[in-house]
């Protein structure tokens, strides 16, 4: 595609001469995400500014040019990969924190600030923002919101959803527009803030996020407790839930992760059959109760050994572990199919044990570990060649097909993106699918907003 | 209006005798709500079966009729009022529990079901759905969906929107769907669940919603602090929010109403300049600490008395006389206008002193209380004769104004209805109000489901 000469003289009025690039070796940098899927866009933006973002999505529209947000392309979905070409927007310059008002439990923020740097800026004034992803470091709040990426505080916290306040946005029609509210509690007209949350890029582009702060609970610990297989981890999962404390992490690792995390992690990584990690926080005084009913809740059958991490450094490394899991799988299959399904936690044994048999009958190395406490693995199917990965691809239809009949759902916190669309339909009635169709129109009549991503 | 005859046929076809009423006095009993408002619907209909909800709206489609759904007629907003006649659609008979699952920590039931009877049903268990309107014990879960309704606890736990996971309905196209999960977690498409939550049935009618549950803390402690004037108590509101204990309930009481609920209460209510109740719960063994927490920002200038609940009792009086205040005002005008306004916390001292000025400017009483944890106030006007009724609605007008200058906004968690939809355009841009009725016609393109609602 070539841009018309019309939105060339746009694009060149709005963005200063190195925040608009039309030159290969940069758009290529943006032609992909972290899904590994690429196409080149026409042209980067890097708007500083909503005015500027307002005037490129007019022009865009009246052109019919392709729009598609980009925050750090984290994502693995393929979500920010411009499949039609188009204007890729990086927000990675839009990236002031503008405010934090500890009075009223809120930080407003530009898309672009990394999660990692909010929370710094949080700390010392004994705030949070729960969803923390394990590429919080270096993945933007903007990128988050599109994704509702949680990660492993959203057993306790909640995710995107449950902690934006507001937001401010271009629709795909071009109007900017503020929704939501700098209040704790809203009930004026449609909920429009949550509905964007988790859009991908597909009704609008957030150019502000109101976001809402939690007191940081000043004291943490840290247990983990080894299993004979994966069934009898499940189970404590499900009893551990099922209790009324609830941690503030709980993570499932299987024994194939296991041996992955012990390479790289030393030897202080226990083998076992499985493996959870359970947080629980609160004022100090309160650690020692919480810390023994989780500890109750994961006795039981299979049970083969439960310590508490006794320092700093224990804990540390137990996390070290944990987050070095995604990376270290590509050292195996740079062709990894990541999933991030999510089942009621009480049927977690029935998944685990389904795709323990459903790797055997494809003949497919499958890694399961992550947020267990909400029902949610990230099931990571490893390919090492073309052979497993059409196997792979096979597998994939079925592990979807059981979570489904487990009354979960396909995505938790990575979204749908380019790649799981055409599973929507497994997961989504026509008539829900028609709805969500009919919003998009809402918000985007002529389809230039991130097209080709989540709807089928 | 006149029903026209094919309708009438599919209704009798579709509900039994007794399930479905054009007789007028049982049509008036549905004419009105809490708002006082009324007008005549044609038919009223009683669904036991979301089948019938669908063939229903797909008639009243078909002949551009209007449907309006209604829970207990307890909102204050004359929301279910069908103002231009049509189907009034009560869900009273469709009130069954249809799952309680405390191992996935979610209940899934019909909209029908009294909020007050499902808390009922899950104390047994452990279990609580946090939102608690004043209105409980005869307030329905569809009406508290529709309106995003919340009350004390939501300044801990959150409303409706943070406490529901997925929904079945049936749009204004007459298509019935499913939103959402039965999962704690999920990023699969957009989030028609929030969407659906505080549109007031102008989006779709919702048969079946699976709610997220809390479990119950197992103690509470209540205390009270009375203060000089307002001001010096909201600004203790400011300073409780500031500070990371969170209280489960913190509700503000000015004098005007503290005499109120000493007039119905007794002599146990104090008179003061301003009162605050605040709770606190955890287990057993975190309350004294919580409670001191909470103290500490209590204190400050213009306390007068600080004491904490010694027995059940006293604490079940403190909650009588505050769940007291909204009938008690009827004996001093059946013509009270009553607002629940919200802004950010540490805007409360402004906004107390704003409307205390108000108040005289206008010569209006005004009765002033609630969930200021949230900042979320009833500014309850009362007006006792038709020249204080004028006075009243100049007075309202500047209130909204004041709010809204404060970062507020016009409705926590009464909806806006009939009443509020005027004062929208104070609160929300042109371009906000246009992708809110965008969003109508996605869902309701014939603009059959509860017309004259919630945008102006």
């Amino acid at each position: 595609m070539t841009l018309p000469p019309a939105l060339l003289n746009l694009l060149r009025q709005t963005f200063a001469a190195d925040a608009c690039s039309f030159d290969e070796a940069e758009r290529l940098a943006y032609a992909y995400d972290n899904s590994r899927r690429h196409a080149m866009p026409d042209a980067v933006v890097f708007p500083t500014e909503h005015a500027q973002v307002e005037a490129l999505v007019q022009a865009c529209r009246a052109h019919r040019i392709p729009v598609i947000a980009r925050g750090r392309g984290t994502n693995t979905t393929g979500a920010t990969v411009p499949v039609d070409g188009g204007v890729v927007v990086s927000f990675e310059r839009m990236n002031r924190i503008l405010r934090i008002d500890p009075d009223n439990r809120l930080a407003i923020v530009e898309p672009g600030v990394l999660n990692g740097d909010l929370q710094q800026a949080l700390k010392p004034l004994g705030f949070f923002w729960p969803p923390d992803p394990t590429s919080s470091p270096w993945c933007s709040i903007g990128g988050n919101l599109a994704c509702n990426s949680a990660g492993p505080r959203t057993v306790k916290y909640g995710s995107p959803r449950e902690n934006t306040l507001g937001l401010r946005a271009v629709a795909g029609t071009g109007a900017g527009f503020r929704c939501g509210t700098y209040t704790s509690k809203g009930s004026t007209g449609y909920d429009l803030t949550r509905l964007l949350i988790g859009s991908e890029g597909t009704l609008a582009l957030i150019t502000e996020a109101t976001l809402k702060l939690t007191p940081k609970p000043s004291g943490i610990r840290t247990l983990r407790a080894t299993y004979r297989d994966v069934g009898a981890a499940a189970r404590a999962v499900a009893r551990i839930m099922a209790q009324p404390v609830t941690p503030c992490a709980l993570e499932f690792i299987d024994d194939v992760a296991l041996k992955l995390a012990r390479d790289y992690g030393g030897e202080g990584v226990p083998l076992a059959g499985a493996m959870l990690m359970i947080e629980v926080d609160g004022e100090p005084d309160t650690l020692a109760g919480a810390a023994e009913a989780v500890s109750r809740a994961a006795q039981g059958d299979g049970l083969e050994e439960l310590k508490v991490a006794q320092t700093a450094e224990e804990t540390q490394a137990l996390w070290s572990a944990r987050k070095a899991l995604s990376p270290a799988q590509r050292t195996i299959s740079p062709n990894k199919i990541n999933e991030d399904v999510v089942v009621p936690v009480s049927h977690l044994p029935e998944l685990v044990d389904g795709i323990k048999r459903l790797s055997a009958k494809h003949d497919v190395l499958i890694v399961t570990f992550g947020h267990a406490g909400n029902g949610n693995l990230h099931v990571n199917l490893l390919p090492r060649d073309d052979a497993e990965r059409e196997r792979a691809h096979a597998c994939l239809a079925e592990v979807f097909a059981l979570v489904i009949s487990l009354d979960g759902t396909l995505s938790g916190e990575h979204g749908i993106g380019l790649i799981k669309r055409e599973f929507m339909p497994l997961a989504l009635s026509p008539e829900t699918l028609g709805l969500m169709r009919n919003v998009k129109a809402a918000f985007d009549p002529d389809g230039i907003l991130n097209p080709g991503k989540l709807l089928p």
